[in-house]
């Protein structure tokens, strides 16, 4: 349309944004350093009162390394606002996506009123949502999740001022590692209680056994191959976790039973879910419905290895998929290239890192494979505080194709994850790693580095197995 | 021929090495393991007192972070002699080779006496020979080089036994920044002179001034832009270092003026020498004289991104070389890919690192290129001890081809070198590095990795450019 003066009259289109974290603020920003504010509005919803803030920091804010909740928000809800002319809407849910009217249902969680906003385009941020098994007593005081910063500033308050003694960790992912590390912090007593027969299951079970050793050693009582039954409550308090063995008495219990896409509201609307759970996107993070958009926690994606959709949640790639999202909502083109569940954590001194596929996934993946396994040191032997280091490969029988890796040790162990992620990514043979230019000094590799000492046993198992 | 039974008797081939570190003793070792003693006879000549040590350790014994040099040595003579039937002689050096005779001269320094030893495979491993000009009071007492773990000895006992005072380091490479920390944490006085306006020459000028603003930092005086003409002595010993511009008073100086390709015997026995000095050979360490190898510092190899002969002296590559040489002499096959000129280092809390070309070398090697840098954490800004991390990239103008790194930063922050050095190696484009698929843990990261956050720049950089 024309104005008066002849110019043409650009009728802002509008963006809303479902969810206020990581991969829905990510493509907000996106959005906006692409289109100022006549050409795109931006409207986004966040049910709680945080937006942008850092969930993988929740361990570290209970075991007091982060003093505040505050330390783990990136940016606030004004900042969007004055800074960027994001209007972020906090504590405001949205309860329902009408793809036909193009229009969302907000609720105000505080006034308690409804609302439908229209958008023309959409992003769907809706992260993810823990596992959370409906058992006797879960919803007792004293049982925390982890997943909300309100989760975590809750547990933290309970450990501030409850002063617990024996804290039970549900649960031996990353999280519940994580959380066990904040409750020895803490100086509690620490269960762990994991239903399978080692902690870490994204590594194979000898990585996972030194795992596992490894935490005995900080005094941490591991309860492996038990199920969680329930909990025993005492006045509405919880006092001991009931295992399919035994019940284990506890004044604080934490659950890191690992997360879901968080897809209802999407698949409500009619927007496709795929076999992880997760909401389907192309390479651009568009879902198969027009204008409407996905990143983050919520999403599927794409394993480069096994080629098969998964579900990772990880503010990375939620931070990357969100920026995606938004250039190209905003008229820009860029892709996401798909995943190799790279993903590295810390309890105390031991360090754990892992990327590709490991010995099951591999397996299922239809690959034949050999393993080798190497113990070494990160620093010259002769280097002060040279800390052991044990890396495994899994490489492809016959090409010598590295698939996986795996490594567990202490103080500057697990980073060198990120050199074997770049050769998997680079679908480099074992014997190629062995021969890469990587940095070498005493105080920071032995004159082979770990990377290219497993490498090299792994090429020699890639020969020994023949063709 | 038949022996008295009718088997056949084999003629074990005799293996002659010259020089007893990494890669003759790599060469050595990988043989045998391909061949027993029935097949092959295996001699080494060492003209030093040690086998196998880590010159790359001899600053840290000065500075007293490795007890004595006993610690440096990796496996001494009578081990390579009883486990591996490896014949290895310390104080000879082999004087002249003949490849006419197939024999090599060899002068045994204790005893004074010279004999001749014949081969049917030779290996060259003579190392590299660091440059010392002619300088007026170069030869005076208190004036070491630091190339041998003798003179690491030498230097230690200097520091130990004759309390000096002031140290002046000449070279602001690698090993003068190496040697300037055990300077420091031997509390002298520390002052480095380098001709060059910058320290670390294999960085470009902006990431060098910050390694220098880090050096002043931690109490060295920098004369940089200053040559040095001479040393002046008092009754034989050093007493002042005398540059372009000033006399700076010294009770020690360290030479690290750097290190040349030690290929004098191999030229003078007709061995080719390639434009960088060092000894040439193809992919399997072959030099072009049929049944003679060369490895380790001595020769000159193939830089993957300018595709130049180069002579780069460091371990890692010796020991690859060594034992690819050694393989193929004994009838494997294995080739050295060559290299792309990564390094790492450090001085007290300052960590440098580079890999590929800098800004000099791209353009020398006819690359158009944009670099991008940029200043992040090490850890997530909430996470106790993150570090500052300053990462450069420089990427090829239109394609975005990574084609080198360099990173200075704090504890934990130039390792990541390796990450970028595998991406270098496979011909990533920066916008693909963007994408990799990284760990991220906030004790280990920001969410976005340096690495991740640099490639980004590097991308916008090389789109701003345009085609």
């Amino acid at each position: 349309m024309a104005d008066d003066d002849g110019s043409e009259v650009l009728v802002a289109q509008r963006l809303v944004v479902v969810g206020g974290d990581a991969g829905g603020m990510s493509a907000a920003s996106a959005a906006r350093r692409r289109l100022g504010p006549d050409e795109l509005e931006i409207l986004a919803f966040e049910k709680g009162r945080y937006t942008s803030y850092a969930a993988c920091g929740i361990p570290y804010l209970v075991g007091d390394l982060v003093p505040t909740a505050e330390h783990l928000v990136a940016r606030a809800p004004e900042v969007f606002r004055e800074r960027q002319q994001i209007d972020v809407r906090i504590r405001h849910e949205v309860a329902e996506i009408d793809l036909d009217r193009r229009a969302v249902r907000v609720r105000d969680l505080e006034g308690g009123t409804e609302s439908w906003e229209g958008f023309d385009q959409l992003v769907v941020a809706t992260g993810a949502r823990p596992v959370r098994p409906p058992l006797p007593g879960i919803d007792g005081d004293g049982v925390f999740g982890v997943q909300t910063l309100a989760d975590g500033i809750a547990v933290r308050r309970a450990v501030d001022e409850g002063s617990p003694r024996r804290a039970v960790v549900v649960g031996g992912g990353y999280i519940g590692l994580e959380m066990a590390e904040a409750m020895v912090r803490r100086g509690l007593d620490v269960s762990l209680v994991e239903m399978a027969p080692q902690p870490m299951l994204t590594l194979d079970p000898d990585m996972g056994s030194v795992v596992a050793d490894a935490m005995r050693e900080l005094g941490i009582s591991l309860h492996l191959g038990e199920g969680v039954e329930g909990f025993e409550l005492d006045g509405g308090r919880v006092r001991a976790v009931v295992t399919t063995n035994r019940s284990l008495p506890a004044d604080i219990v934490v659950l890191g039973l690992g997360v879901r896409p968080n897809s209802v509201l999407a698949e409500e609307a009619g927007i496709p879910v795929g076999p992880t759970g997760g909401i389907v996107t192309d390479r651009q993070m568009r879902t198969p419905v027009e204008g409407v958009w996905s990143a983050g926690d919520c999403v599927e994606t794409f394993h480069r290895v096994s080629r098969r959709p998964v579900a990772i949640a990880l503010g990375t790639h939620a931070n990357k998929q969100g920026r995606i999202a938004g250039n190209n909502l905003a008229g820009g083109y860029e892709v996401f290239p798909g995943v190799i569940g790279t993903a590295i954590s810390k309890i105390c001194e031991i360090e754990v890192a892992r990327t590709g596929l490991n010995e099951r996934e591999a397996a299922e993946a239809g690959f034949q494979f050999v393993t080798a396994t190497v113990e070494t040191r990160t620093r010259a032997h002769y280097y002060p505080g040279a800390e052991q280091v044990k890396v495994k490969m899994v490489a492809e029988r016959r090409t010598g194709r590295l698939l996986g890796a795996q490594i567990v040790g202490r103080e500057g162990a697990a980073k060198r994850i990120d050199t074997v992620a770049t050769a998997v990514w680079n679908h480099m043979r074992v014997e190629q790693v062995a021969h890469l230019d990587l940095a070498y000094a005493p105080p920071f590799s032995p004159v082979w580095d770990p990377v290219l000492i497993a490498a090299r046993q792994a090429d020699d198992a890639v020969r020994a197995a023949g063709r």
